[in-house]
């Protein structure tokens, strides 16, 4: 929106247009972090409401993506993330109104503290700045991204799909107007509106404009924007989530838990991929659980042991271990005891998600502390790991790395801290 | 220490040795995680008296040091950092007791809460696994720096200079004694034994081996390292700290203030640099403060209404803004009003420390709010800016980058944050 030039066509051409563009956001972004949160939520507000009066147009937008998707022949699942329904469309402007119903970020103030110098020391939470968004297919994400940047006071770029382009821009348009209603400038959120590739190598290496760039995608997509940024990407690799049943589980709980995780939703990064059951336990458990499941729909895919318990499973191997399938297939190995749980996670697991079910006080504090992932849970199944389920509101993402934001990243996630000092004269 | 291979001379041998030092490391860290407030403090302790036991070995060390640093004709600046006094031993093992009376941050438990869906979910602090520590050479900080990294339950890579090679490996096996006798795997601390420059390069891009790396140095070794790095880097790339003398200062706090934060320290990163003054005070404070330092022996370097006011100060140019002196000179700025100021900081500060000196509540609070640097004061001197006067005990550096971790780097900023999720067979 608000295009500072005409969409280029060359290398050099593309590269000039994004720094423009970055610019144009770093000069928006101070307004932003000074916005008040009567002002944001304002503009959020009218975000929604220009979503819902543009409705057909935004669904005209969205037929001319999908009728060239088919011409390019894009697969049955690109096509359906591409499709903005007017349930999607009336996703888009109550999840905007949901950002706006949040709590800001921006100024709160913890850790205070009267220092023995005289002086008040604490932190302050700010914005980051200027975000990147790089996405694939679904559209929607051009609205949930924008508002959960501009709630937590930062200034926009977003990079949507190519397929998606006429769909992105129309919501665009809407953000557009709802900035506009509040006054805020209009390059606080921006669509790249150029399909070339090459603006997205330029997005995330702009280390002067751009202070975070969160791709939203496949696991290519994201190896491949890690493996060329400067810019500090916070990433989202995989969900090889596990769920361990432990000996001192209760086995109807286990059942639960375990059905749970494998079937809540398939394609969601907390979905349960492998299932470890101690071996004290797999002879009593396995049955009950492998009848569930096969009824179901799921595949499952045992080891040996596993294959002793279910006759007719078909083998695991090494490489299921290694396999977030997103699908009705589950790999099941049978351990023998917490710590060959904890080793199969370590070494096999993504340090996403991983659960544990037992009624052994110590195991389960042993696994809490010693299992390294950004979510641990105790009898409870992995599809929980979500920004709405912690409490965090909206979230841009599941991190999967170790700085900044780990697990679900909300609005927190999306701001800093600095230090305020505040003095009355005093010297060292 | 414990070194899994002799010093290798070819880069093939560096990079295979290194990747030693980091497998060692990676399977150490579980069992630092692992270890108890108790076996980490007995280390640190017993770190403490093999210092002081050995004294005279390490001095003995440190002059081979010094003799070869003489021979290659190092500046004495370097040679001044290189020593080992009597002073800077004791004082590595009084600051290890120090890092041994902290609190331990590993396991801290926040935000516990119960959710709708009846789980508690929390964060739990947690180790980052192993950090790379890369310096130059001031021996010291061998021991400074392994203390707070194992107190955090990491496993540490200590690269030093070359040129402190004798000292730093006498420093290792005093930590060598301590982590022995807490039963802690010796790995937990490797000093690099070769001095090859292929080691760096080895270190900083071992993702599989390390989670962070920390350089400290001078600009151009910190820049080499976030260029070249994969690995994240908490870095400190320098401090240009300003003080702004607004209209509605109290000139006497001024005064002492901008005094203070010149010449507490020239060469820490939180001195003042540069001075900027409101057009409006400006021949009412001037003179005293030109008066003073010109006293203390600094230069000022003053734009033309510096000069103006202060015949005979030497004329500041562009430059002059752009440069972290550490070093008695002083540059001045006469500007008209707070978003003058703030605007001066934005185009040439560096993000780590700038002060208001100022009685009007209004323009506090707008510079508190606004100005985005990891330290922001109010009538407080620059050099405040220190892990110890903050309450985080010692500092590893002051970051000022904006993620992970902002100002000044104790404990906390070396382990991360997991969630917990407790359930009781709870499903969604």
């Amino acid at each position: 929106m608000a295009t500072p030039a005409t969409s280029p066509s060359t290398e050099a051409g593309v590269n000039a247009y994004m720094r423009q563009v970055g610019a144009a956001a770093r000069e928006a972004a101070s307004a932003v972090a000074r916005a008040g949160t009567r002002a944001k939520n304002q503009a959020l507000e009218a975000m929604a409401d220009a979503i819902e009066a543009d409705a057909a147009a935004l669904a005209e937008a969205n037929a001319m993506d999908m009728e060239a998707g088919r011409g390019r022949a894009l697969s049955t699942a690109l096509l359906d993330r591409l499709e903005l329904t007017p349930g999607r469309i009336a996703g888009m402007s109550s999840g905007l109104r949901q950002v706006a119903a949040l709590p800001d970020p921006v100024g709160q103030v913890s850790e205070l503290n009267r220092r023995p110098s005289g002086l008040e020391i604490g932190r302050m939470r700010v914005p980051l700045g200027v975000i990147g968004i790089i996405y694939e297919s679904r559209p929607n994400v051009t609205a949930d991204a924008a508002a959960l940047c501009l709630k937590a006071g930062n200034a926009t770029i977003l990079r949507g799909g190519s397929e998606a382009i006429h769909s992105n821009t129309a919501i665009a348009a809407c953000i557009h107007k709802g900035l506009l209603a509040a006054r805020l400038p209009t390059h606080a959120v921006q669509v790249v509106e150029t399909t070339d590739r090459a603006a997205v190598g330029a997005l995330i290496t702009m280390n002067e404009f751009v202070d975070i760039v969160v791709p939203r995608g496949g696991k290519s997509l994201i190896e491949r924007i890690s493996a060329e940024a400067t810019v500090p990407v916070i990433k989202h690799l995989e969900g090889l989530c596990h769920v361990y049943v432990d000996t001192h589980a209760d086995l109807d709980k286990a059942l639960e838990v375990t059905v749970n995780a494998k079937t809540y939703r398939y394609g969601i990064c907390g979905a349960m991929e492998t299932l470890l059951v101690d071996r004290e336990v797999a002879s009593a458990f396995l049955p009950a659980l492998g009848a569930r499941l096969t009824q179901m729909g799921v595949e499952l895919r045992g080891c040996e042991a596993t294959r002793n318990v279910l006759p007719g499973t078909a083998p695991a191997s090494e490489e299921d271990w290694h396999t977030e399938y997103l699908a009705p297939i589950l790999s099941i190995r049978v351990v023998d005891g917490l710590d060959a749980a904890m080793e199969h996670i370590r070494r096999f697991g993504s340090s996403h998600t991983d659960a544990i079910v037992t009624e052994h006080y110590g195991r389960a504090r042993r696994f809490v502390q010693e299992v390294d992932s950004s979510s641990v849970m105790v009898n409870a199944p992995t599809c929980f790991a979500d920004g709405f389920e912690y409490g965090l509101g909206a979230e841009i993402g599941i991190s999967t790395d170790k700085l900044h934001a780990r697990g679900p990243v909300g609005l927190e996630g999306l701001t800093t801290q600095k230090f305020i000092v505040l003095g009355d004269g005093h010297t060292r």
